[in-house]
This record gives C-alpha cells, sequence and structure tokens, in this order.
C-alpha cells in the first residue's frame, strides 16, 4: 500500500551516495537528482544510504541536505531520510515544545501513539530519549496541561498486542462503558482510556462497530456531539486514527489545503509518515470524501522541488 | 556486580550443549554437570547454548531440562535458561493468573517494572504478547482490581529516561506532592503515580531523599503509617525497587525462609533475576539488616541440586 517508486535494480548505497554528492557538488545543487533517489528508496535503503554517506565522505548526509537545501523542501526531505522512529520523535518533539497547543500540533502525538504499530511507538519512545534527554512522557507532563496530558499520557504508553485477537462479548461491554462515559460527557475518564490505550486495534475496531450497530450513531459523531473544544477533537483523532487512519490522514491533508494558503508542515507530515505505510489507501479515502483527486489537490496547492518530491513520494514519476 | 563465576576459557556452546547432552541421557541425570554448565555462562551464552542445542538435536533445551530435572531445582533452572526477558513475562503471566492476589504475587509486577532497564521492561512486555496472545496491561486489566489495576498499569507501562539527570527543584517540588498525597492517604492519587512511574530512578531518588530531608521521616515509612494494606504494602515495594532494589530483594531472600517452611518460589526468583544484576549488593545489604550471611540462610534452607544451584548462582564452587 506504499505509493513509492523503487526502481527494480537499486544502485548499490556507495553508488547513490556519489550521485548524492555530485548532486550536492554542482553549483546550484541538483535537486531533481536527490528527489529521483531519496524519493525512491524505502526506510531500510534510506538508512544503508545514510551510513554509506557517513562512512564515505565522514559527514553526516542530513547537515548536507541542511546546508543545500531550503524552506519546505528541505523539511520535507530531511524528515524523509531519518529513521522513521527518529522522525516521529523529533515531529512529537516540535510539537510539545511549540508555544500554540491547537489540535494541529496534539494531534501529532496521537497519530503516532494510535496509527502505528506498537514497535514503532516503542522504538519512538527510546528514540526520544537519547535525542532529548529526556522521556516523551515527562515532556508531555511539562508541556500539556489536564485533562490531555493525562490522555496522550496513556496513549503513549500502550503496547497493544499487535495480532487480530477480537472477543466480541469484551468489544460489546466495552462499547456500552464507552458510551456510559460519552453520554456523561466524562471524556476524560479512566475506564475509556484504559480501553483506548490498552486493546488492541482490532478488538477496538469490533468495539466501534459494535457501538455504531447497538446505539444507532457512530462514536466519533457522539463525541463531537459532547462539546466543540480541544478535548473533542483530539478524542475524535485518536477514534480516527485508531478505526480508519486513512481518514484521519486524508482529512489532515483536505485541511491543510482548504482555503487561502497552504499549511505545509501539515502536509509535509501527512505525506511522508503515510507513504510507506497506507498511502494508496488515504488517496482512495480523499476521493471518496472530496470527490476530487489527491494528487491534483497537492499539485495545485505547492510548487517547484517541494511539489516534485511530494509527487515523488505519490509515486509520479519527474 | 553478578556472583556468577564465569570460567576465564568458556568451552564453545557446541561443546556446551555436547556435554548437557552426555549429561541428560545418562542412566540417572548428572545434576551436578548440568549446574556447573548452565550456572556459570552468562545470559547472551545461555542464549547461544540455546540456539546452539536447537540447532543440534533439533529440540529444544527447556524441553529437554522440563523432561530430565524435578521440583524446584528444575524450576529454577528453567527460569535461568529463558532469556531474561521472557523468564520475566513467564514471571509476571503466573503471578496474574495466580488465584491468589497476595503481596507475594502482586510484587513481582511491580520488581518488573520498577527494578529493571526501561528496555527491559519494553523486551519484557513484547514477549509477553508474543507469549500470552495478550498484553500485559491487558491481563493486568483482566486480573487485578482498582486501585492496584490502575498503579501496576502506569508502572509496567513506563519508559523512563536511563540515564543520570537530576533536577533538584523539580525533586523538591514533586517530594511535597508525594507528602501531601500520603498524607491525605491517597495513595491512588493521579499525579502521586505519574510521577513514581515517568520519572527517572536518579531523579526519584534524589526526590526520596529530598522528602526524607524536609519531612523528617522517609517516604516508605510515611506509606507504611497509612495502613497494613495490599496498596501501601505494594507501593512501598515500589519505592525500594526504586530507591534500593537490594533492600528489596534482600528482603524478598529473608521473608522466604524466616519461620517454618521455605517459599521456594520467592527464593528462587530473587536469586535467579538479580544474579547477574546486583546480587553482591543484595548480600551485603542482607548482612547489615540480618547481621547473618545470604549464604548461610540459602545452605540452611534448602538441600540437593537445588541448594548447589543456587550457590552456584551465588559465586559458590560446588
Amino acid at each position: 500500500m506504499s505509493t513509492i517508486r523503487v526502481p527494480q535494480v537499486v544502485p548499490s548505497p556507495d553508488k547513490d551516495c556519489e550521485a548524492i554528492n555530485n548532486a550536492c557538488k554542482r553549483l546550484g545543487t541538483d535537486e531533481k537528482a536527490l528527489i529521483r533517489i531519496l524519493g525512491c528508496r524505502n526506510a531500510a535503503q534510506r538508512r544503508l544510504i545514510r551510513d554509506a554517506y557517513h562512512q564515505i565522505y565522514n559527514s553526516s548526509l542530513i547537515d548536507c541536505l541542511n546546508d543545500e537545501l531550503s524552506g519546505d523542501f528541505r523539511k520535507a526531505v530531511i524528515l524523509w531520510t531519518y529513521d522513521p522512529w527518529e522522525r516521529d520523535a523529533r515531529l512529537a518533539n516540535e510539537a510539545l515544545k511549540s508555544r500554540r497547543k491547537n489540535l494541529t500540533e496534539l494531534q501529532v502525538i496521537a497519530e503516532i501513539a494510535c496509527a502505528t504499530s506498537p514497535h514503532h511507538l516503542v522504538a519512538v519512545r527510546q528514540a526520544y530519549c537519547s535525542l532529548f534527554h529526556s522521556s516523551l512522557e515527562e515532556d508531555i507532563i511539562s508541556n500539556v496541561s489536564l485533562p490531555l496530558q493525562k490522555i496522550l499520557l496513556s496513549l503513549v504508553s500502550s503496547y497493544r498486542y499487535d495480532k487480530e485477537a477480537v472477543d466480541s462479548s469484551v468489544a460489546k461491554m466495552e462499547a456500552a462503558k464507552l458510551r456510559e462515559a460519552i453520554q456523561a460527557k466524562k471524556l476524560d475518564d479512566d475506564e475509556l482510556w484504559r480501553i483506548l490505550s490498552t486493546r488492541n486495534t482490532f478488538q477496538l475496531r469490533k468495539t466501534f462497530q459494535l457501538y455504531k450497530d447497538d446505539y444507532g450513531t457512530s462514536i466519533d459523531k457522539d463525541i463531537m456531539a459532547c462539546g466543540k473544544g480541544i478535548v473533542e477533537s483530539v478524542m475524535k483523532v485518536v477514534i480516527w486514527c485508531l478505526d480508519t487512519p486513512e481518514k484521519h490522514f486524508s482529512e489532515v491533508i483536505r485541511a491543510s489545503i482548504v482555503g487561502l494558503g497552504t499549511d505545509e508542515d501539515s502536509l509535509t507530515r501527512a505525506i511522508v509518515t503515510r507513504a510507506e505505510i497506507d498511502m494508496m489507501k488515504v488517496r482512495a479515502e480523499y476521493f471518496n470524501a472530496n470527490k476530487s483527486s489527491l494528487d491534483n489537490a497537492v499539485i495545485g496547492d505547492t510548487a517547484g522541488d517541494y511539489k516534485d518530491f511530494l509527487m515523488t513520494l505519490l509515486g509520479a514519476k519527474i
């Protein structure tokens, strides 16, 4: 379900490094060459390129990209070049350290905790400790106030069972518990977050389905009926990321380009983080929801190397 | 600070396997040979032996030990032969599935969460999912009632920063928060468990020290003054495991052998889990606290191969 186009015969990491170095050494960086190489390698291949670059040139590929590129294009390429767990640790840190604490920032933490694998989440927590000399949990406590602090803490601490194991009677019982808390507008209820942060995603999808079957409305709609505050919005993101991440990321992309101006950070994040996971599904979902093509939307709202890079991650040939 | 005696020249895993196989094939297993080999290899070496055994004999070393040995000796040798994270996942599962939920059972979870490294705790959670088809957190929810459920959940979900980073002003402030909750006998206070489950152990040791400096009593004494229930007891174990694990394990060993009869499961667990971590310190602490030698206590309360195996882990030559 990845959209990137890895060539059938991939050059050796050493050859890729040589090409990258040539692209950077030129008077006027050859951005297209960088896009063609890095944009068409998967995470493991990019890792090998980074390692080889360090060995051959005794300097960091990230530093080189930082020196040679600029603007949104630079940010996108660098995020893409990090290991996925390091990228997410940096995105989480940036969100927590931002002075604003709107949905735009806080949903990043919910995405990492709910729309990735348990193994990836642990790797992000480990990377976070190595990079920022404190744990992700400590930084949530220092930077987010209650009740969101408690909610995000329980989500990032989760290590869900990662295989399909569904117990319908538990799902039915827990759907009732969720309903009860939501009806009482107790969105910070301990039991509610215990369910959302410990159950495996297959089990939770069953719970959400039974919620709709038994009570006639979907859980996300019931949550939004509680109010229009940040807690409701974050909780809706959590439900979507657990249930249908493609729906959430399609919405992030739509929100980033709708109206005047573009929220490049959100657009970049959605495409860079999902290109190798479920971008095909995000694209289909985008089309269903908006009756227009995601690719055209990106083309219409971006330009230059930045556009070419995002389109490469979406599978276009530039 | 390990007490096991790894020989200066370690035989190859293949040679060890051959010797183990010979010891098992004899009419009447040669237990002493098994003790001499497995009891004198560190975790990485035991792993290599297990892998080599599987390759050479196309069967599991654990199954072989299970068939050949018996009683407390068998249980101790098998626990020792597992990878440390698999061993702890099995101990946690056994504690949670036990019908009794006394301190003896529940402290096992506190030990794993508070007296091991963050990396080890994550490995235990991963192993737990693989072995038992549900997460450790789900099994805590199913098997432990509130408020201990909430307490254990927050502890096993932690991933603490693992380097020495201490902020004295935060420690002072958090010591005051802990004191306030304890004075109010609110031992299930959210804020209290947020501090105990997210701060790194160096930071917490500073907090406990300032608690004593500022309020004249140590935090564990104040907790036990709240009552003699299971919550107080588990919380004291948590504090000791975070602050001075050697004190906790010295006490586990003392309690396991004091009076009539021996609690072999606890004795085995304490020695097997700490032999490679801090058994030297546990031994010193035991002597300080009881004015008698831990080694003599073990010799006095155990017998046969079981005694020889525990004593080998304690560094004796048998």
